[in-house]
């Protein structure tokens, strides 16, 4: 990938935000994981996102955050700043410049919908004003809103938008989001950890994945498999790991990922309220699928 | 109604949080509007809900809007203060506490989805420790998520869970509410204007609404024919009102109320980015259902 | 009510169609019905709409079902006659026609989705050709289609569509049906039990209601005591059926209807497949809510 | 593919009905087109299902649109018999049976939803008495209703379930049908046009493709890529089609392709009402959408 020292590409971990005992965050098990995750094989760190329960952290501990995943790691670091209002995304983004990170991950602004128009305006009038460059951020299972592709073109003409992280796992939208910006300087990836070898092949730039946390070996391997022409290596690896990434997604999200990382001695730390731990059914349910997926020596 | 002086009863405003022309909070207008809807008939004050923009807000900007109207009114004080995590639930009703709010108005909590056992440890665990008493808050239009009325029934019990706003406006939900918690000491409101006076005559302790910004007489008024006993007034006052209040809520949403409050000389100020102020067609339709609504000499 | 004695007025009855073991139209059984609904107050009957499974039945089965309840009933017959197009349409009602029915009730075509202007057209060319009079019939519930009231309206000016069931349940909704279709000859029915009380204070027609297959005498009870001015006493009495009328529709659909039916001697019948019998925790469920339910001596 | 002569594999059209000016069906436009889209290479025909308007059809229609292609093909017929009711697909699907169709694609019984243990007994009922091998078939944007992965294996193991036809485009739950029926003899196919080379890789048995109906070359250019090995030129083919694909269901449905099919002189015929013919502006969006997927000499 030709991109810059700075520049996400390739496998990203979706990195989890650890909490102690206390609910406070942990910034030692958060950069000791920074470390684990690089040597094991991600390319880049996404920090304070949708996996980082950025929105259940106080903009302090965000921050905190950032910072603690920037000095920790020696790849990219994209951080999540997207907030409801653009005031509060435009502090947040600034904020997380000083911290040390090199992009921004915009959210859909959440909480009142907002029609495509209304979209443009705002991701515009961010780009407008901030140093780091932005990804755009559609994941409309959470959201409930949707970038369609054309907002995206739309956008993707902007000199300080140079990106989109799109978690619907929609791949007719995914390649239609590749083609209506083919033609700018603009990197499309996938958050959709089921479909990541299927996404490179129509043109991703790479993943940001929440699966890497648990399985970032495997993860990695897939981009890995890809970038060296093997499709096949590629979607064989993703296939296996279909089960996991539900799991620690879709049916028990950030819980049940928190869980099946301490399976594998990673240190994901508890989930935060609202969010609760996950029973002892689905630990069992977890424990088979993480062992099921460990790397092969 | 024999609540105390502190405890809503009858016909809130939901009230909007005035921006000025650069996008700053404008607490004189705030207070000043404060002032104008208690002297229009309005029992008591919403700040920081949906309708005041409250997730558009900074934290620090959130506490301000609460002092402002908690000093400006005479009436109760019923504060907007659910965040997506419980700390930040916590933490926002605390400082609401101290900027004089009577009662905590908690909102399901958003960005991730939750079931219903984890609204009520979420809801439980924060009654617990903090001091206002709690108002649950359901309105699935914006959050996607629903209180279901067996869970409504469950939370009721807690000493300091007093009641809820439910926004659904679907009355059978609203009767079910009502009927699994007459045993508590517990209010229902409805916060939708289209079905104001049938909520009263289901058992509500009032109506939480977005309406009573920009017609704050007639709103006042259905709950005055009601509390008079006069329930056919009652819904023939709302039936008129119908139209304007989806207009204000449903079709055009805050930018659509800060218009029309502007058409009555009532301060609303701007909406803030994402919302974007509305056009001239909806100006023009605003406006006919304006004057449509004005109050009767 | 000032209709003609073949208009639908009051508390209508969306009759069951009962099968025997074998999964046979039971004709028998469905007279008896008729008889035994009519003598229990019911004011019209409603066969073969959702409620009598007519998805379920043959073309040939469908009329049998109209023609046996057209020549048992002493009372209006509102033939469900909707399919999913205009052709079938039109020939389902013509049949029903001969079959004795005298109007046709016919839900939003379903399988594909239409927009409100094909819904318009579709609507027209009905009413234009079938001699019955025509009512609208909109369950989003099980549709996934919406009659916006802005399309009823539009639809009530043609001579032979002449009112509307919405089984929505919306009562904002509803009180826009009836605003905006005021000035034409055109009656708006619910077809929700749970607000069927607050649909006749807002100015319906009367009501199309499965609650009346299994209690047809208090159903019936909220109509007359609308009719006699003791709106307070429709609301208590409507209130006291709302966990009986959702467990024997949205809960637990056509087969909790026919178990609670039997429960009382009511010959419902078995469910048709794919719909299943229901299972014996339903079962002790609905055993409670009709007892609850049950007429005062 | 190793499949007998009867069995469908490879590139299936979900072939259109045509009618003709005065709406009726149109056998002899039929019967020519089937021997346009076998000669233009398609390897399987689907009459009578979601393309093929099977809905709008009386009972009658539909064996004699499945007659008539099973009379004109020479390739496998693979006839849409789903309805509602168990009762009636049993019927329709004896009928197409004798009407000379080699296999039956049920659609999850629609109007009313049922869960996946309702579809489990309904599917095995079905399979247990109809002579025709039975292909499930899961088309959640047009029906509601979701056929999960572990339902679909569930009915796997069936001997006369043999096939599934997914149109949900989710390429994670395709490759969960795909592994979760590893060990059947069962075949998946996508209907789903935009990700069809996609499907092919994840271990589809071919497509069932409205798309086909408007371009059969290059529809069934992706599926002989595929066979001869070269995955990359699937997806370049496939990717070049996206738009027309899209335009011809999701966007504009059954009229757009019909239309389109008539640009290129194709007899689709109009479509059936509630359908309406695509106004000025669609055509001509259409007109470029299908220039440019003309096949190349």
């Amino acid at each position: 990938m030709d991109a810059t020292a700075s520049t996400p590409a390739g496998t990203g971990v979706a990195i989890v935000t650890p909490f102690d005992e206390n609910g406070d965050l942990d910034e030692a098990a958060l950069a000791g994981l920074v470390g684990e995750l690089e040597a094991r094989g991600v390319d880049f760190v996404v920090p304070a996102g949708t996996t980082g329960e950025a929105a259940l952290l106080s903009d302090d501990e965000r921050v905190r955050v950032v910072a603690t995943v920037a000095e920790a790691a020696s790849v990219p670091v994209l951080a999540g700043t997207g907030q409801p209002s653009r005031r509060r995304t435009v502090e947040t983004t600034d904020r997380a410049a000083d911290a040390g990170a090199d992009a921004a991950l915009v959210v859909t602004p959440f909480y009142y919908r907002h029609d495509q128009a209304a979209l443009v305006d705002y991701y515009r009038s961010v780009a407008d004003v901030v140093e780091l460059p932005v990804y755009l951020y559609s994941i409309p299972s959470v959201t409930g809103m949707v970038l369609e592709p054309e907002t995206v073109a739309a956008l993707a003409d902007h000199p300080n938008v140079v990106g989109l992280k799109d978690s619907s796992g929609d791949l007719e939208r995914f390649q239609r989001e590749v083609a209506l910006t083919a033609d700018a300087a603009f990197d499309v990836f996938t958050g959709h950890g089921g479909v990541y070898a299927q996404a490179l092949e129509l043109g991703a730039a790479g993943g940001v994945l929440a699966l890497a946390n648990v399985a970032p070996e495997r993860a990695s391997a897939i981009g890995d498999a890809h970038a060296a022409g093997d499709e096949a290596a590629a979607r064989r690896e993703n296939a296996a790991l279909v089960e996991l990434n539900r799991a620690v997604t879709a049916t028990y999200g950030v819980p049940g990922l928190k869980a099946a990382m301490g399976m594998r001695g990673l240190p994901g730390g508890q989930p935060r309220s609202p969010h609760r731990p996950v029973g002892a059914d689905t630990t069992a349910e977890l424990e088979a699928l993480v062992v099921a997926a460990e790397p092969t020596a």
